[in-house]
């Protein structure tokens, strides 16, 4: 990581760096695709935005400089960037990172983060054209979420993130749960387990070590616990499928 | 945490931002605010420091701005600012971040670093007078920390921080021990442990594995091991009693 | 670590900082040699390296500031410098920090990285020049690795780092291997195992969780694992040796 760092402002020494995160699990897209859209939408327009998740480093997966309205996103294509590029309004422009004149002399086979795209974020800062790095290619890797659907007074969602705190994220946003007022009872069920629990507006709600629902701040629906971990009380994992029942004609 | 840097940046793009830590535990208003105490004083004057350690976020509990001679304190008032507070010298002024037009539009309720406290900091370093981000207030929360007492040949303090070492750190401090001197052997109580040990210059003065006491870098009696942890050993925890016996008449 | 950033800046407001790692395990010299050795080379021509492991803090051991080339290299003289110095090309001076002008007012026998180093970095970038910082010294204190032998058909070398993925990083140079073909079989021997693998381009030619060799990206023999740790499948450690069979005439 102080290797891209170091290789970056040796081509552009203007540029400011912020790191996002150097917690996400090795090899972790799903997770770092999540955590790269909570942040990116928050960065000053222009912002170049680069992941290094790659299992498949050397391989034939590509990398990629994505632009989609005034920001910019590289890495790998394996999807680690599909959810901020599609959360970020604008036009959609995808390259490969193919031309060697803007990567390292003999880059390696198992640090491109350092030897491609480190040297693409600093000649991008530097004002190369877009069209100067590769070919334009029509679709990046997306990732595959299952939808959140909505029947007969439920809401069926999934987990896709567990935070530091330990708070169970969900794909259920906002707006699917509208009809949920704070300080209601609801009912969810989390993989097998039924929780009965309130609808709140912050953690605090509850006494300490017990649990709540509330919307996030990244504006999606969490199971979490006043001060400790929910994800470890219910030994819960990303993917695992989440239900709310809307009414108590919903469950039964 | 990215997205507080994301957002500060976005508002006032000149900021430069030095992180402090990121390892003190979910929670721990007391640990974080002896952290922030200790590097705070280094700082160059008017920097602004902001801390999240924020277990009562969006409940009643303020966001606060405080001014302390030329340094800055923003965070929850919770008493996490209280001990840089208090030993930074100067004037005093605190006043809750109430003004919702230097705050994200629809802030959360669970994530006010973001929402609150970043935009502050941003507006401040911009230039924003301390009395329009909301009205003034003439206490903060303080933190308890038991008194240093002195008695017949004993001073009785507590232990208020493990290091990333595991060196246990006092609230002992230099002044409360001029009487010893550096080689002399002194018997500390440390919870119900009794340890005879030398007061030292530094961690090389005993054999790698070996206790001893200093006079820390913070200017506080520490209780440690060359190269090893010591509240590891010694099973130690914050808020634990520590005695030091100054003299043979004082320990029987 | 804080403190060495906020001390910089008060004396120097206009330095860069850059954190190249918090990962390497307290008091462990050897490891941060390797890592600083790693990423030194990739920064700009002027930078200054600093290293605070220094388990000998406050004892006799030297507080040092080598040039070599373009480059500074600034902490204590434990041998935690000498591989990037000795990796760095140029003219080579060493001088002891003595000076207390360019250190902070009463320094610590415990946090030279605050009281010590960071000043002299701070002051070193303000154009300080070198002689004023203390005495010449005629050499630093080495690291010692066991040389790469080659005979009858064997490399011969040891274990230098274990990165965050659990790749296992030998001393044993791209050179060593030149007859070595991508694709090849080759046997190596890991400590006591013997392990028969492929020596690859990348992590990806093989299946996931299959053993590989290949040169990583510092040019260095690597035993990896596809998405593992092979240093946690084999329980490796810095320090075993490593034979490298080049042809079957070589293993017996």
């Amino acid at each position: 990581m102080a290797e891209m760092k170091a290789v970056l402002l040796r081509i552009c020494p203007e540029a400011l760096i912020v790191d996002i995160s150097h917690e996400v699990n090795k090899y972790d897209v799903r997770t770092a695709a999540f955590v790269l859209a909570s942040a990116s939408r928050y960065f000053p327009n222009g912002t170049v935005h680069v992941v290094v998740v790659d299992p498949g480093v050397g391989t034939k997966r590509k990398a990629i400089l994505v632009r989609k309205g005034s920001s910019y996103f590289i890495g790998a294509d394996n999807g680690v960037l599909a959810l901020a590029v599609h959360n970020t309004e604008g036009d959609l422009c995808i390259r490969e990172i193919a031309n060697r004149r803007f990567m390292l002399t003999s880059p390696s086979s198992t640090f491109h983060g350092r030897d491609v795209f480190a040297p693409a974020v600093a000649h991008l800062l530097n004002g190369t054209p877009l069209e100067e790095f590769g070919p334009e290619i029509s679709e990046m890797v997306r990732l595959e979420f299952s939808a959140v659907t909505k029947r007969r007074g439920k809401v069926l969602g999934e987990v896709i993130h567990v935070d530091g705190f330990g708070n169970i994220i969900t794909n259920i946003s906002k707006q699917e749960l509208e009809s949920v007022r704070k300080g209601d009872s609801v009912i969810i069920r989390l993989g097998k387990k039924n929780l009965q629990t309130r609808f709140c507006n912050t953690y605090g709600d509850v006494d300490k070590g017990k649990t709540l629902a509330l919307i996030g701040s990244h504006d999606f629906l969490e199971i979490d616990r006043n001060q400790e971990s929910a994800a470890q009380s219910f030994k819960t994992r990303v993917g695992e499928k989440v239900v709310v029942y809307l009414s108590p004609s919903g469950y039964r």
